[in-house]
C-alpha cells in the first residue's frame, strides 16, 4: 500500500534517532521504558503505582505523550516527580525526535529510570522505536479478552504485558484463560503481570521485574 | 511536520473516493454510519443491539474493519446479517478505497443501512472520511471521564456520541458531569446517548435517532 511506502523513510529516520537516544541513556546509566495502551487502560495509574514502589531506591522521571492537554503530567508533578509533557498535536504515537527533545530537558545524570507514557493507542506506537530499553503494554480487563487476536502486533513486540483492572473481572465477561492462551501464542517469552494499579494488587511483581532491569543498567555504568 | 505533508495527497485521494462512495449510496437510498471507538469500548455489542432494534424495519449490513482476525464479522453473520470483513493488515483506520471494495460486494438495492465498525482507535479514523452519512463515536465508562480532553479531535468531528457501559459506573470513578461538560465544550450540537449495549439500557434513544436518519435517506429516493 502507498501508505506504507510513504512511511518507510520516516521509520528509517526514526530508528536512527532512536539509536542516538539509546546511546545517550546508556552513557548516563538510565533505563527507559515505553508504556503503551489504549486510552483509559490505566497507563497513568500504573505509572503512579510504579513510582510509589520504586521512588525510594531510584530517581525517576516521566515523559508524557498526549495528543492534547497536560492532565497527566500535572498529576505526575503533583507527586514531586519530574515530568515532561509532549503534545503530538494529532499524531497517534510518539517519535524519536520528540523523545530526543524531552531528554534534552531532563538531567540524565540525576536519573535512573525514565517512564514514557505513549499516546493511547494499540496500533501506531508499535512501529516506532524511541531508544527505550523495554516496550511494555497494558491491556485492561474491560477492553475484553479478544484483543490479542485483534491487535496482534503490539502483543508480539512487547517485552512485558500488564493486564490491569483485574479487580473488575467479576463485572466483565473476561475469559482469562483465553486471553493468556492467545497472548502466549503471539509472544511466548514476555511475562504477563496481572495487576490492579489503583488497589496495588499484583503491582510488586511488575515493579520487581522493572527494578531488576534498572539496577542492571545502572551497574553496567560503574 | 514531515508526516503531515506526506499524508496530504493520501487524504485528498481518500476524500475523492469518499465522495464517490457517498454518491453510490445516495443513488441506492442507503444510509451509512461509521462507528469509531477505542478497542473494547463495545462497538460490536452496540452494533448487535442496534441490529436487534432496527432489523424489523430496515435491511442492514455491516462492514467490519480490523487489523487482523474475523471474530466480529463471524459474530454478526451468526445473527443472519450480511457482514463484509476488511483486514487492514496493520493500518489503524479504514480508508475509502477499502469501503469502495466492500460496497462492491454488497447488494446496495437490497439495503437501507450499512454500519461500519472502524478499527479500534480514537485517533486515526478521525481524519478519514469514507462516504458515510454520519460519524458516531463510542466512549465507554471504564476508559475515564478525561478522554474528551485527551482526544479532542474525535469528539469534535462526531455527529453523535455514545457513552457505553453506563451500568458499570458504580465500579469506576467516572465523573459524568465533567465528561458531559468537556464534551459539550468540544461539540455543542452532537447528542450524547448514555447506554449499556449488553443490557439494552438507553439503546432505544440512540436507535430512534439513527432510524429517523435512515428513513429520511430512503424517502429522498422515492
Amino acid at each position: 500500500m502507498a501508505h506504507l511506502d510513504l512511511e518507510k523513510p520516516l521509520l528509517e529516520r526514526n530508528d536512527r534517532l532512536a539509536a542516538e537516544n539509546k546511546a545517550r541513556l546508556t552513557a548516563a546509566g538510565v533505563f527507559m521504558v515505553d508504556l503503551m495502551a489504549s486510552p483509559g487502560a490505566g497507563k497513568t495509574s500504573t505509572i503512579l503505582a510504579t513510582i510509589d514502589a520504586l521512588r525510594e531506591n531510584y530517581r525517576i522521571a516521566v515523559i508524557e505523550g498526549d495528543i492534547a492537554s497536560d492532565v497527566d503530567s500535572q498529576t505526575i508533578k503533583s507527586k514531586g516527580i519530574a515530568a515532561v509533557q509532549i503534545n503530538t498535536g494529532g499524531a497517534c504515537h510518539l517519535e524519536s525526535d520528540m523523545i530526543a527533545r524531552a531528554l534534552g530537558v531532563l538531567d540524565l545524570d540525576a536519573l535512573d529510570l525514565i517512564i514514557i507514557e505513549n499516546v493511547g493507542n494499540l496500533v501506531c506506537p508499535t512501529d516506532f522505536y524511541l531508544g527505550e530499553d523495554a516496550k511494555v503494554m497494558i491491556l485492561s480487563v474491560p477492553e475484553g479478552d479478544d484483543k490479542p487476536l485483534k491487535y496482534p502486533g503490539i502483543f508480539q513486540i512487547s517485552d512485558a504485558i500488564i493486564l490491569n483492572k483485574v479487580d473488575t473481572a467479576p463485572v466483565f465477561d473476561f475469559d482469562r484463560e483465553a486471553f493468556l492462551s492467545s497472548t502466549r501464542g503471539l509472544n511466548p517469552t514476555a511475562p504477563v503481570f496481572e495487576i490492579a494499579a489503583t488497589t496495588g494488587q499484583g503491582v510488586a511483581i511488575w515493579t520487581d521485574w522493572l527494578a531488576e532491569r534498572v539496577e542492571k543498567k545502572r551497574r553496567a555504568l560503574s
